[in-house]
């Protein structure tokens, strides 16, 4: 069950003090907690999880829309996946100290279900629905405004640059060129690429990375330096 | 632009007044017109749908998960997803009578965008992000509850019931069986199939459809009726 420390935590530090502590326990509840305790009368949060991802899908769009305003329909849209898919409200969850808390089944506890970033994200979800439930639109923005917000501001969910789209974007404005990626040394070392980067059979720079599509984005990056230095 | 008789019938009809009218204009206006129309300092709707998609995800949600208690979270997520996905808010557009208030390009004309099930969709989100920053949540919900809400309760965006996998419930409640569905005169007529169900080899019922999917469907469903009326 969620622990004294944890909704003393929620208090203190978010202002967050459920009313319903059913629906706070219910959210932090996964059903194979549920199907081995069935004397417990628990529910488990698949419910509130499916709240909750259209309450934060919600409160993320309104503060994106009121507070992105130079970003286009397109951006906004890539922002808000960025932020609402699993990798973004799982790191939410862990941030938030919801970890521990999770009421497991022995078996999914076993299989390393508490590491698992789904079901994090799940957590995450269902404690905004049950938030909503339990007090309305306005305490779920209040403890966003704590939470993810300031990470959405700081920057962590914003795409990085395409410099491969970017690259087609600049060379084709006067019409179709033959752009070119290629591996150079694959064979030398497995753990590190070199692509070239040609334009019409020309060579216009090279790049390095990890895998073939981080070098390639490399090269890309070279190439657009070179041609926009060229042009001052 | 959008019409005085317009913004009568949703004043009259839905109760719906917006203060600001200049976001009613920018909800129905496609970025063809903005594009031929540039002195016009008018925004296109793609804002406002980003905005009215996630506005519209919420209140749905929340309405199915306070009115449809006895369904389950896959239940739950079947049935939204019904409702909110192309046809379902193209109709509800058509309904509202917004298919002519939309400010469209020449091109965009010519070319059947009115028509169009995905734009008629688009200013229905637009639109209801529209509502939502003019007038709130409430607002917003108000107006389903005169339009969405019903077509739910009518039953309309409730996914047919998946016969076979109810069959495969029922029979496998006390252990595997094996469950074998076969064409048996696919070759008479090309549009019209005859499936026979099995169970453990044994025949059980069959059923016809225009296609093999629709056959098995039958099929499972005669089963079902005949081991259901014969457990009475």
């Amino acid at each position: 069950m969620v622990s004294t420390k944890f909704i003393k935590m929620l208090d203190e530090k978010y202002g967050v003090k459920f009313h319903d502590a059913r629906l706070l326990e219910e959210a932090f509840t996964h059903s194979s907690y549920v199907n081995e305790n069935p004397k417990k009368t628990l529910g488990d949060y698949e419910k509130l999880e499916f709240l909750g991802d259209a309450v934060l899908e919600f409160t993320v769009s309104d503060y994106l829309y009121r507070h992105y305003r130079h970003l286009n329909e397109g951006e906004l849209t890539r922002l808000r996946s960025n932020i609402v898919r699993t990798e973004g409200f799982s790191k939410m969850a862990l941030d938030c100290g919801f970890k521990p808390e999770i009421n497991l089944g022995v078996g999914e506890e076993k299989a390393g279900g508490r590491e698992r970033k789904a079901l994090l994200e799940d957590v995450f979800e269902a404690f905004n629905g049950a938030l909503f439930l339990d007090q309305g639109i306005e305490a779920v923005e209040s403890f966003l405004k704590q939470t993810v917000y300031p990470v959405i501001d700081s920057g962590f969910f914003t795409p990085s640059r395409d410099f491969k789209t970017d690259l087609q974007e600049y060379l084709q404005q006067n019409g179709s060129v033959d752009i070119e990626y290629k591996v150079i040394n694959e064979s030398q070392s497995p753990s590190s690429f070199r692509v070239e980067v040609s334009v019409n059979g020309q060579v216009l720079a090279s790049g390095e990375g990890h895998n073939k599509k981080k070098a390639e984005q490399q090269a890309a990056q070279h190439a657009l330096e070179r041609l926009t230095e060229g042009g001052k």
